[in-house]
């Protein structure tokens, strides 16, 4: 078999629902073992409880007292976006970038991923679907000891050419500081053990995970959603596997390559997002956690006033084959789901995505390109839907317009059980819908464009990690 | 005549050399009287001898009384780039993104840009080539009254399609905090007044200009850097005008669409620079001018101890033309001139571009792309050249490798009398160039993709504003 390019060696495996090489019939009944071996014991606790966290006297922040990891601090915020235009809120503090890498590897000429079942505190079920790394810029450069994660050197000295993926991308810019990844996917020729809590998965075997409700973990989404699909050259006709595309999963493969039947070319979709970068403004004030205004400070939790926002707690670990056996840390936590939802509709005979113009707090550059809906805590906002534009389109749609759905959980390290309904819709070619000027059309082929060069926010990302031709 | 596609009525526009159209041929006389007419007379003076621009009190930084304008403060810098660790110095802090606008017609099929002939106080020859359109945000809100630039309205008002780019671009990182301006060219099929002091040229004409010492401004050199040539379904033999081309002329335009033979995937080339962006680490922080190490404020001028970095003044400007008579403000001044040059060479028969990973201090995302070389002062460099990468490549270049050379002066407004000499090389295909890891190949086609995404340095775009095929 002649050798696919880089982009047509993942459709290809996205294409192939069942791995020829490696018998993985069995891989939810081991998943489940490992579940059984390997959660964690995780108990809320007070703040003073916690080991070596506690709040800095001078400002409250909540602060590990070797300087490490990350801080809780807060912001002031400012901007003319929305209907809020001014809160304070709590922020994650972390200003390093991490490593989130997905080894990949071809047997039998097909492209396997390296996946990890890992569990982490905040996981709903425990143990999620993770990538191969997730590595601290203190694990890579090993300036504190510790044990180095397994597979770092794979990604830590990969030639060029070898880096599939390897991008910066954001994380929640509503609850991190301009924090930003590493996301990447790097093809080993070499020998590979494959060590316990370990599979190689094909991407069409991964994308079916994506259907069960908080499986694959959000880092492993994000990894996946940087995946270039695009071949400029060569049109997925080349491959026999995507000949037999019917309905939805046929009009997607199409989005990807369809530029010249977008409703706007790449430049026109450029000047628009430069008209939101200008219009809306962001003045986001790094402030004490004590000054927070709304915000109370409890024995057990920092949470705003109306209790319809996010709040902080700390929690004790406790963990079976974790690097250290037993730990304290704070986490977000969040009592009721959010909603993700992208809106696609046929243009012009081809499938394009409603995006949203989007300001986060700790966006990197004050607007991202968000899904059609991203909304936290969306029970709250129920009863007022018609001031979320297309919220009460999700609430209100029919089952057979549902093209995807399901549960997602947000990064199980800092999140205690942040829920999120993940949607995506295909409303009919016909339906007139109002869209506001901050929205704009694109096919899957231009949001992959702008992905690669970090325009998308995570929950945008991670939609799109969960589309499937299978 | 088929109405070409945006990208083939650039490429159509800048192979014509004469716009058969307008009668060019007496431009230079037409600019030569308007220089004499039209020319600022400029004159430094003390610092206190400045209206409404004084020394804050409390933290010495240059400020206008009315928060307006830009504000001339200190930062200290960090970083592990390059042979200088931490330096303090002063930059220019202007928060707000103004817009450099060129309103583009097409005339006889052909598109045709309106240019200014602007007098600017710092500007060598008094009079420049300028975008039809520069305005701060102050202007274009109309929140302080005053007189609304010409032409200001084809742009607030125009449609996505007419905006043939609309990209959010950076100003120099050495001596702006994260500024940024809207670039802009609209494409206009209104009648359009043509005003004294404004002209309609084919990009052609524009680009012979170019040739000039000190002639075309670098805010046009800017706007007219962002023409997207890449046309992904028709390349440029569909256009008889390109048919005739030779030389490095030919090769250039090959290499914008010879993604296929380039030296490293755009897939690589992201991964190359999301590893200079995790390796290279800034910090800057805004500190007071008065507590500036290495730096003395006296009557006359900000300056380092060492003379041997630009220094900061302060000019009296009494203008004809312009919305007011009579003005002060402070400027910055360097005495020698810098150097910006990119080396190009042959790798697989496809001209490609030997492109850098600096960091400066004012950066928007910590590391740009710029040319080969990009430094300031030369003259003090030159006895100790070989500690510069490529400096002295091209400080002993043969006549018959320099593909373009001219002296070009930094923008006006802030700059009094900056100077770089702008100079592409073409070196052999077999000369064995000793690259450092923080230096990469890009194709012609590679760099207008980063281009457009707002990766290049001013300096970098400047030097492509340059190239030409005529």
């Amino acid at each position: 078999m002649k050798d696919d390019s880089a982009e047509l060696s993942f459709l290809r495996s996205s294409l192939i629902p069942e791995s020829p090489v490696f018998d993985n019939s069995g891989f939810l009944s081991w998943f489940d073992e490992l579940r059984d071996s390997n959660a964690l014991h995780v108990r809320p606790i007070r703040f003073d409880e916690m080991d070596r966290w506690g709040f800095e006297p001078s400002t409250r922040n909540l602060v590990h007292d070797s300087g490490r990891f990350f801080r809780i601090e807060g912001v002031r915020v400012e901007t003319n976006f929305g209907d809020d235009h001014h809160w304070d809120q709590p922020i994650i503090n972390q200003p390093e970038i991490g490593i989130l890498g997905i080894l990949a590897k071809r047997f039998g000429g097909i492209l396997h991923f390296l996946m990890q079942a890992k569990a982490e505190p905040g996981n709903i079920n425990a143990l999620q679907l993770s990538p191969t790394v997730q590595a601290t810029r203190s694990n890579y450069n090993q300036v504190h000891g510790g044990r180095v994660p397994d597979y770092l050197e794979y990604f830590m000295a990969a030639p060029l050419e070898r880096r599939r993926v390897d991008q910066l991308q954001t994380e929640q810019g509503s609850r991190f500081l301009k924090k930003r990844n590493r996301n990447m996917i790097v093809e080993t020729l070499d020998e590979v053990p494959v060590r316990d809590g370990f599979r190689w998965l094909t991407l069409g075997e991964i994308k079916r995970l994506h259907r069960l409700d908080n499986f694959v973990n959000m880092d492993a989404r994000s990894v996946i959603s940087c995946i270039p699909f695009l071949d400029r050259k060569r049109g997925p006709a080349d491959l026999t596997e995507a000949r037999g595309l019917a309905g939805f999963a046929k009009d997607l493969l199409e989005s990807v390559h369809a530029e010249d039947r977008a409703v706007y070319t790449m430049d026109a979709l450029l000047a628009w997002i430069t008209e939101m970068k200008t219009r809306f403004e962001l003045r986001t004030e790094t402030i004490p956690l004590g000054e927070l205004r709304s915000w109370n400070i409890t024995e057990r939790a920092i949470a705003h006033e109306s209790r319809r926002f996010f709040s902080v707690i700390a929690v004790d670990v406790e963990a079976g084959m974790r690097e250290v056996a037993r730990w304290t840390q704070p986490m977000l936590r969040d009592t009721t789901a959010g909603h993700h939802g992208f809106i696609t509709q046929k243009h012009k005979g081809v499938l394009h995505f409603l995006v949203q113009a989007k300001v986060e707090p700790g966006n990197v550059d004050v607007v991202d390109l968000a899904p059609t809906v991203s909304l936290s805590n969306t029970e709250s906002r129920r009863a007022n839907a018609q001031a979320f534009p297309f919220l009460g389109r999700f609430l209100d749609s029919r089952p057979d317009e549902i093209r995807y759905s399901t549960i997602q959980s947000e990064e199980g390290g800092r999140f205690f059980q942040f829920l999120n309904h993940n949607v995506i819709l295909e409303v009919g070619a016909s339906e007139v819908l109002d869209v506001p000027d901050y929205y704009t059309w694109m096919t899957l082929g231009q949001l992959l464009e702008f992905l690669r060069h970090g325009y998308l926010c995570v929950d945008a990302r991670t939609l799109l990690s969960c589309l499937s031709w299978t």
